[in-house]
């Protein structure tokens, strides 16, 4: 099977994101890249993607070089990454669309509603990918747990409550330091901090196992380290279309907790959870039975959780590898084998559209508010 | 030491909660069971008290005859533990302190806030010890938690989220079973149904570790199974006096939870968490540092957790032994030591302030409402 | 049902061991403490015993006093405790025994084969209970495991993986310390350190739950601190008479290990596992299945299993209970129902000849030898 | 940096080694595969290496093919991986260093002592890399435990702990299945089973983390499943240069442990352990002091730690990138930085030298036995 053509637009040297990406293109050999605009510095940009193999050529300054240079071109990447800073991911991702391109994009996919749309309506205008690179869902046993839940294993589902609360920014010494600090300020982050930066992956978790959509919530926001205008802390309590109940705790000021990313899943006929930090296990529980430990690789799992397993039972694949399975589920896409679990542009509009929700029931002391976006309404 | 005389009221034969007083009044050798009042079948009740080693003479019909048998004696109880259905506490409890006897509560101490500021005021008047059975809250390393956060270890405390769920009443079938259904009835169990049962052991927990009372909350009440009048799952957001901000679910339809009662406390320079099931541990993370798994047992604890532990670090001990503990700090008060950590009639009392509050809340879309007492506020 | 009238020897002021013992004998009412002989210093002893409720003609100066002056009373102790120092064990056991008392002693029963064989005999020719505290079998999903064995769940036991290893005795410059050096002093200690005091409480589980016994062995031990005379760790290969092969590892140098003490048994159909640190779960797998957490209090439980737990699924029972457990299984025996699961004489007398075997080999260079006591053979 | 070029031998389609090698070697971007011969079925692997994107002119039909084509090519490969059946490790590995390349080879290294020694004369005359895949030394937290034992941190290391352990052949009914049969079956497997398999990644780990050898052992190895003719099961005691005493146990009838490698190390000041199915911590506990949970991606780490980990703090990463952080290792060494933690020849054949004193002493009732190769002693 050929390779794809891939370029990519941020993940500069040194940051993080722009590692995960590559590892998670190159990985499993689904994508060579060949073009890219990697810094908002354009030596630097243009250096650096040589170094890493890209042609001179087709190592650009800025993300308009490279749509202009590449729109043409018969080898022109079959996807392009857009990982810049979030104010940006809407242009470029629209530009980029518009030019005939299938875009993963970084989350947030957008910082409005109405760009959310924008991007929705491009995307079936075009009938190009755009994805959105929520890669917690692309774990093995995630999938799994979506596939239970799809085949009624836990009956009507009751209550999903989860929690995506970390201690990293927890030190209010810390507050002035500007990696920290732009989490909490508008200016730079927009209407919300943690909930935006991390809730968002806990409430498209949620739809995604669950297999529905939220539609009203209630949010209580607050700024535990007093010099922050934006909320550092968030309980969102949701309920979904089919009825399902939702509690989602998001934090940033947990210290001890890591990469507190969990899921628990209650239905009528049995429960689960998976946690981020072990996510090669589903902990499943059938009503009036016992606690079972799932494990990635044991036998007669879902075909998207053996699919994106590479290795042996308990043998563990850790992050870089689900955000290579969003690429996998990306070249199969490519290639003409659509693959339903792959996030896409519906689930970055739905994301900005509850965190405007939730802003906007935090500000009038949790009142109950729409949170669908309004084309879904 | 002599040994302490006690009375039990309630806790027949065949009930889960007489052994467990039982045993946690006799484990240590501070009390003696000489006068009972068991069951509200009289004959039952006598008879069982007898085979109990109480004399015939003290084995008593019903709980008035044994207040009356009993408040003239040289010998009576020094301590009257009251574990009779929830609807005859306020009455039981409030004449026993009124004839002079020090006593045990089981929870919930009353049914409504008027009653539990009734209570109050009796206990104060008659200088009566009054307990509610908070037991969790006698867990050595729960002391541990709280001497810290008394010490500052953690600075101000700016947030607890904990949680008491569990799955054991997760079987829609099981809802015509009378030993759930009742729960969820309001004409058996009141205004709240899990979070009266439940919650209010998470929040008496938050308050008791965070040495802090809540002021304000706002709930979230759901009945997951449609035919149940009263929640059978709940989150209530709440504020604390010193700011401290709370999450509190509950659930009984968590399946595969079995005893999910948990909290977690992150402060300015530190966190904490502490499981129900694993009750000896404490997984403490400084800001900055490691997590650290604290063991009962382990040198340099406070003076409580020393105090209500009986073996060496790593051997566990669990919930009767909880139980006992508030025994111990019940035979300390009566001879002459009062023990902070022992929760008192007040607390029972906040107890259901907050239930009324959190019901309030829950029926007007989730309204913030006061959550203390009048007399409190 | 009556209560019991108990005695101890041993268990003074200070020590561990004797609140264990006043617990697990008093928790669920079985017994009362009668007659005592507590300490090794006379007054101490008779003081501390009427502290305790022994009136003072039955509080004794020594054990020969207590013996003398209980033997011919009516109302003398239903069962004898012996929790006095090592040595002295089979001297007391037996005059006890050989009065006509049932006699609960400590672990070990005796320090050679030859007394061990010695109690045997005498706890046979007068029908008296000769019980051994070998209380970690007596947890309830301990007792469960048994059964499981015993019922053929996991078909024939190939294969038995235990240690009991902790770090307490890990600190080189702790080895002047005499309540960790006796421990290391053939004088004191007797032939082996670390085998004796922890090893044989695990060599007994596997025998308990794999209802077999070790047939022959092969010892490596090691003093990893070099000062010490015997062993502070000793692996031990073992064969038992249906063909299971056993591995058992125990260690006081295992820096970081607190009660390290868990047992794995694999058969031709399924294994499980359990840790003495969570002992109300036991861990199972089928073969060809997924894994499985069961739950103390879960339905269908063994009756022991059932019988010997107090408190609801998932609420912790610890230590000081599965001590208690033994004292329940001996208030039965006395009253006529004996349980095949309390630890006899013969256990004892098998942990001492492995003891011995063990240190043959060890001094052998490994050489496996026959680990039966020789009227067993 | 420019890539490096890649060969492969063996692992062709449908093999569990060739996609972990090829996401070993790309994953990172550090080599490109350029030629290969991946299939004993000679056409089979000529098409697969196409599809893999290798030119027809560079996809051979089998290894000496492949040595003939490549040896006097300017752009041949810079490292050929060596993945193919036991038995024809030596041969190929052999002929390509002599051929002057860089080789990783799939463990064992060898079948036998003296193969073993020839590879180590022929890689230290040729001056090339010779890598063992040895792949567990490179995950972070094994470098970070190897560091700090280096460094001092726990002292003389006193013990070492170890068990690879998994219940993956525990169906005696699979007995006949191909794919399990011939590990236990000395025509295929050579002299030893379970021990060959798994046990010397083990044995590995230990010399790796304590920076020390083994020099003499004493094995006990049974064929739990009767039919087999080589060990399912082992227990090896050693003994190390420095004094360390070693304790290792390997099964593949542990039913309900999956993937059961871990590691736990105790020195004069402290211990700790780690366990392949939680790669990403270290669990450290000063003497004296309380447990510690080291995270990858914490402060403080070695270099080693820092530079094979890709993304945050308790982000896991798992298997797969373990294989590729030993082809970081060779691209650095490669590149003329070469790492000390990548596992060379020398550990191969010491492997190799511990499997064969194993069998010696395990027919010999367990007789300790020198380890080392002839060649080492």
């Amino acid at each position: 099977m050929a390779q794809l053509n891939w370029g990519m637009i941020g993940g500069g040297e040194g940051s993080q994101i722009g590692p995960a990406h590559r590892l998670g293109a190159l990985a499993d050999g689904h994508f060579r890249l060949v073009a890219g605009a990697l810094d908002h510095r354009p030596e630097q940009g243009r250096a650096y993607a040589q170094r890493l193999g890209v042609v001179a050529s087709r190592a650009y300054g800025d993300w308009t070089e490279m749509l202009a240079g590449e729109r043409g071109r018969d080898d022109r990447p079959d996807l392009v990454t857009v990982a810049t800073p979030n104010s940006t991911h809407f242009e470029i991702t629209k530009a980029f669309l518009e030019a005939g391109f299938n875009v993963l994009c970084e989350k947030p996919m957008t910082l409005t509603v109405e760009e959310g749309e924008e991007i929705v309506r491009v995307a079936e205008k075009t009938g190009k990918i755009c994805a959105v690179n929520y890669c917690y869902s692309a774990y093995p046993m995630v999938r799994q747990a979506r596939a239970m839940v799809q085949a009624g294993d836990l009956g009507r589902i009751r209550l999903v409550v989860t929690s995506f609360s970390h201690g990293h920014h927890g030190d209010a010494t810390d507050a002035d330091n500007p990696r920290v600090r732009w989490r909490y300020d508008p200016a730079m982050a927009g209407v919300s901090g943690q909930f935006a930066d991390c809730g968002i992956h806990a409430l498209h978790m949620a739809s995604f196992i669950c297999n529905d959509e939220v539609t009203t919530l209630s949010a209580d926001f607050a700024s535990t380290i007093p010099s922050r205008q934006l909320e550092d802390d968030a309980m969102v309590n949701f309920r979904m279309g089919k009825g399902t109940v939702g509690r989602l705790w998001t934090s940033s000021v947990a210290i001890g907790r890591q990469h507190g990313f969990d899921i628990q899943v209650f239905g009528e006929t049995g429960g689960f959870r998976w946690a981020s930090e072990q996510p090669n296990q589903l902990i499943y529980t059938p009503l009036g039975g016992r606690t079972q430990i799932m494990e990635k690789g044991e036998a007669g799992l879902c075909e998207d959780a053996r699919r994106l397993s590479r290795v042996a039972i308990a043998h563990p694949e850790g992050f870089p590898l689900a955000v290579a399975n969003i690429y996998c589920d990306l070249a199969d896409a490519i290639r003409g084998e659509p693959r339903p679990g792959l996030p896409r542009a519906a689930a970055g509009l739905r994301s900005m559209a509850a965190v405007h929700a939730a802003v906007a029931s935090a500000r009038a002391a949790g009142q109950w508010v729409d949170a669908r976006p309004p084309m879904f309404r």
